[in-house]
């Protein structure tokens, strides 16, 4: 059984070829969406390269509701039709997944991708259930739960960015105030995003009586992390403290204690200097009698590109088992 | 194989006996904690009145975390020796379970128990997830998720009482000042259980620059719900709104499309008319651009005592299959 994994995103598009649910070591491959005209051209780009005139099915993971005809993709101007994948790919079968439940599918295996442990001193206990959690475009969550009674893995879907924002004292009750002008609420995502940590930005300035001098949330992060401007860095801090906040409050609701990880393009963003500093364990931490249970979930950072493909391998594996 | 499905409260123990993993129609009894010397006492009680000598393994519900040993209830002074249960029992095991997760394996068999739908217009998607959460002393939440591989169904255990409390806007914020007094924050049980409806109160009062006339959440409660004094109604529906707050919240935790169900003793309280009144569902519902999402969730009150015996039930069922 040869099959084909895709991980869709707004920008890029990464393809993989599965063996028997194994993901083919130095099968990935990234390819920029603008150089197409749609996915079709990119799937067929892929199997020419390697060598292949078709598979038995496909797996694609993206951010969209997939319906019986197929998904048109939040975050760019593609529809995917399950019937010319078929046809493009010479599959019998193409499924689609939400972005964030291959994530999830791929904490099966965890093991097999670059992560880096914040939390070195937290021993995971296994078998337990994993979170996978992550902010770019927008911000959303999964959990790998292992079986106890032996049969395979669930994953639980979720869509965590529209939840409440967690926020508590007064400077935050003023962020509330301008993340929700006009809109009526703050959900998690209207901070824990791109877009969000230039509104924290935006916020951090009027608070300050300064102007703005930075127009997007890529340079935002760029001098929070080079400490080369007080307002870029005290809005990074807040969006770490928000992040630590959340992802501690998604810890209680999944209970994580084989381990917590952080993906997505603005957590990464951060991934040097700013998740190092205590400001988002502390955040994580701080759920008052709750403190000391916290540390039972180690944390890690998630760098590896290849997680949604390694997702589609297991989701791929899993359905056909 | 007969086995004995214990749910012990704080104040009461709820038996049954199960065989083959079905709880037997009938066979449910409940006891007063307070008229045994401690829970063998109660086992011992039951299975002699039931005629039965002994039986093959034991489920226990309960608020506490298990050990080798055995548990310490978390709202009552009982110790619980898995050795003891097995020699008063005869049985070969004895199984514990959180209370939570108890009522999480329940909703596989939720059409067996005594319900009442507040969304009549919401038909639920099956299969699918179910979420079941409450109030009481605490405030918890457990979701059941049926495979996607046919195996057996997950239950996903929690702490979500103390996730951060979700608040919003200037009364809401003064709230928060009053519940996380002394405390450094304030957790989302520290408003959703029957102490946090009197501190909900006290807070009313002080606001209204009243003193406060009642003594008791019961009483606040009961007030509430009669309309008999302005603060205990005021009270109540800040209490109602935040619990449908949450509610939503989780709901989008979890996605259960096939039902949230609605336990514990604070919220049967309000059963009646404050959970009619529409300031529950509008709250669960307030999810800015997702609100017509949150219509896809059905909600429904669980007014059965037997949800814990039945979800022992299941838990033997699957642990043995």
């Amino acid at each position: 059984m040869l099959a084909l994994a895709c991980d869709i995103g707004g920008t890029n598009t990464r393809l993989g070829l599965v063996r028997d649910g194994i993901l083919l070591p130095g099968s990935a491959g990234s390819y920029a969406n603008d150089h197409f005209e749609d996915f079709y051209a990119v799937a067929a780009t892929y199997l020419r390269g390697r060598g292949e005139n078709r598979v038995d099915s496909v797996c694609i993971a993206l951010a969209a509701v997939a319906t019986a005809e197929g998904a048109t993709l939040t975050n760019r101007d593609w529809t995917i039709r399950r019937d010319r994948v078929a046809e493009t790919c010479g599959a019998d079968r193409v499924d689609f997944i939400n972005d964030f439940e291959a994530l999830g599918y791929a904490m099966g295996q965890v093991e097999k991708l670059e992560t880096q442990c914040l939390t070195p001193g937290r021993a995971p206990r296994q078998p337990g259930p994993r979170l996978v959690l992550g902010a770019g475009t927008g911000f959303n969550a999964s959990a790998w739960c292992p079986s106890r009674f032996g049969g395979a893995p669930h994953v639980v879907a979720a869509e965590c960015g529209h939840m409440t924002l967690p926020l508590a004292g007064a400077a935050e009750f003023s962020l509330q105030g301008a993340l929700s002008a006009g809109r009526g609420r703050a959900s998690v995502e209207r901070a824990l995003s791109g877009r969000g940590l230039f509104e924290i930005y935006q916020w951090q300035c009027a608070e300050a009586g300064r102007a703005p001098c930075v127009a997007t949330a890529a340079e935002v992060s760029r001098l929070a992390v080079a400490r080369a401007d007080r307002d870029c860095e005290q809005a990074g801090h807040t969006f770490m403290r928000l992040l630590g906040r959340v992802c501690g409050d998604l810890a209680l609701a999944y209970l994580p204690f084989s381990g917590v990880y952080l993906s997505g393009g603005v957590s990464r963003a951060f991934a040097g200097p700013l998740v190092q500093d205590p400001t988002f364990l502390d955040a994580f931490r701080a759920k008052g009698r709750q403190t000391d249970f916290m540390e039972r979930f180690p944390v890690h950072l998630l760098l590896d590109d290849r997680t949604a493909l390694q997702g589609c391998a297991e989701w791929l594996r899993l359905s056909s088992g």
